[in-house]
């Protein structure tokens, strides 16, 4: 029987573009974590993660206590985590993903190793992830072309590939660029950078260039109440759902009432406890599901689960990532028969650098499901030392948009509601 | 790969006990279907369902789609079965399971198969089927002892082994029987056929008997709710879990209101649908879990993550049944980390009999896991013949607790409440 005889965990930092949003900007390097199991019949089980030092530490806390288990065990390695970790709350700094937890906290670290765990028993018993979630249901997984507001390039340094984005125009631009490279067949525009008159007309830009498809905003809470009422009167018909306008559960509540448009949230409903206010008050009417925070590739099973009893519409939010994460993305999207909408991926931002061989493609929008054993990605070594050694150099130990803000920017004030 | 080449239905009758419950009592013949499923590589997985004819009508029309389909493929089956059934409903006849509706008439048909292609998968890849559900987090399934009323024996019968049990001291004895036999741990009364004040009666007799052990009664919604109010008072600190005292989600609030106890239920709440109400009117605080109806071993794992979730507790649910759903439940019950009270089987009340070799048994009140491949129960063929040949002589097509109750007692009448 297969068990895992090593932990290996890498920090790696690799160039990401000036993204901006509601509290700052995108620095030039975007932090991740790289997990290896390794199996005593020698194979290697990957997952990625968050590269912010407090999570990182408690990746390696864990990591000993896992020589010796078998993959197939993922209750165990859930006791396992929660045994190690007890009430260690590591916050997400960077304001995005809602609040931290103990339990959250847990569920981030559990499933790093849960992903890698997938993958070995897919490969130990030669066959996709996904057949470990009750098989494919569609044969790719639609994503959307995920717009950003940005400068040319980072200051001091050349323009990057994308160039500027501060406008309708620059909106629509870039529009074109990710769908002609990729084929997206809907889109996301990152909001809460202008104001709300500006952005909407950023997105009536997008309707009139791209007449057919599905359109939506995420201003990461950076309004109020009312503004965020009123963006959804005056968008009625235009956008397939409002994310994320206003903060908390209440406040999306209020919203709700008059919006006539679907709300969705990764910010106020982002762990399991938060579902039954949610609920109760009808906070949003679609979750954008995250293995990464939410525990796994079989707790987002289980979330798909929830949102299905409740008639609530699931999507996948997307940090920063490399391609173990867009192939764990995949996996799950293939195997969800509730996946209503486009998923996100920042994987076009990335311009094609990964740390695995081969990485995952799109092909008119949509990554086709591995039918390869695992999760059907291998990593490429020398990529993997050099994003390492780009971790070590450039010394970021946490994610931190608006401290980056600041520094451009100094009376930067992410509060929100800004409008 | 491994694929379905055949699929074998075979609709069975084997003796039951007269055991009284609210709506009647149980036939001299018990009705189950055991399905078949073979691969082109000679495995055989195996699944076990209820023997009604409407149902096993179901199955058969489904059978013809299945063949091809590679085991891991349990979304697609899915699909095939929603896609064969469309909108067929097949109520329930016995009235203990809550109403019918074309969803759960669907996954009760999805579930049967569903089990069988995680048998298959298990034994396709040398895993027993909790691994497949994310390994098991406890080494034995705790049941608890299931008495019933019942008569001697069945009218113009030997009296069975059992013999009667239709006082308080009867149940006494009953239990002490089952405890010594199997080392059940808590007890489960079906009540619902005499006055609540006699079956009251006998609880307490229970309680002296057994001072520390947990004990239910489940009227199946015999009692009307104030009846029920005046039953949870007066059982104030001697229930671990009140089950169906009444009818219906607003019945049951309206008694969860003022009870101290938990309520449980397999009646009001049978499929997700019921579920947000539920939550909503705060009817219980426990569901039985039930694969046959729920929708197999993953659609039970959502339900549980649902119970976690909404902070309800989570037992099981049994009919009468054999050795393969005992399999299911004990492989179950292995990977629900939310499992948090002893479940219930009619495993006993067959005395040995089974169509499976070497059935799993009791140690302590708890089934040992099985770690071999799959289910880990392999088909009698000999004793699955004998029991076709039953059900093709005995002629019953369906269960009819009642039907059999008013050859007996004429002026027989099930209506609810009673008391
Ligand atoms: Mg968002
Ligand atoms: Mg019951």
């Amino acid at each position: 029987m297969t068990r895992i005889r090593e932990v290996r965990i890498t920090p790696i930092a690799f160039p990401d573009p000036p993204l901006l949003n509601a509290v700052g900007c995108h620095e030039p390097w975007a932090l991740r974590t790289i997990v290896e199991l390794e199996t005593d019949d020698g194979l290697i089980g990957l997952g990625e993660t968050y590269g912010d030092a407090p999570h990182v530490a408690l990746l390696r806390r864990v990591a000993p206590e896992l020589i010796g288990v078998d993959p197939f065990q993922t209750g165990q390695l859930r006791s396992i985590v929660d045994a190690m970790l007890g009430v260690t709350d590591a916050p997400d700094l960077h304001g995005l993903t809602g609040g931290s937890s103990p339990i959250k906290t847990a569920l981030r670290v559990f499933a790093t190793f849960e992903v890698a765990c997938l993958d070995l028993q897919g490969q130990a018993i030669g066959r996709p992830v996904h057949d470990l979630l009750g098989g494919k249901v569609r044969d790719a997984v639609p994503f959307s072309a995920y717009l950003f507001y940005k400068w040319a390039g980072h200051p001091d340094a050349e323009p990057d590939a994308f160039g500027a984005a501060l406008d309708p125009a620059g909106i629509v631009a870039q529009a074109r660029t990710l769908i002609e490279a990729h084929g997206f067949q809907s889109i996301k525009l990152k909001g809460g950078v202008f104001p709300p008159d500006e952005e909407l007309d950023a997105v009536r830009g997008l309707r009139a260039a791209f007449p057919a498809m599905p359109l939506r905003i995420d201003p990461n809470a950076a309004w109020s109440v009312e503004t965020s009422r009123r963006v959804a009167a005056e968008t009625q018909g235009l956008l397939e759902y409002l994310e994320d306008p206003t903060e908390g559960l209440a406040g999306m509540a209020a919203v709700a009432q008059t919006a006539t448009m679907p709300l969705a949230t990764n910010m106020c409903v982002v762990a399991f406890d938060h579902l039954p206010e949610a609920v109760e008050r009808g906070s949003v009417q679609v979750i954008l599901s995250d293995h990464h925070y939410w525990g796994g590739l079989r707790q987002s099973v289980r979330l798909a689960g929830i949102c299905e009893t409740w008639g609530l519409g699931v999507s996948m939010h997307s940090n920063s990532h490399l391609g173990i994460s867009l192939a764990a993305m995949t996996h799950l999207g293939a195997a969800l028969p509730q996946l209503s909408y486009a998923a996100d991926t920042h994987t076009p931002w990335q311009l094609g650098l990964d740390v695995v061989e081969r990485p995952l493609r799109f092909v008119d929008g949509a990554v086709p499901v591995p039918t390869g054993p695992g999760l059907g990605v291998t990593l490429d070594r020398d990529m993997l030392a050099r994003l390492h050694e780009n971790y070590v150099r450039v010394g970021i130990t946490a994610r931190d948009d608006t401290g980056y803000m600041r520094r451009l920017q100094p009376g930067f004030d992410p509060a929100r509601p800004r409008w």
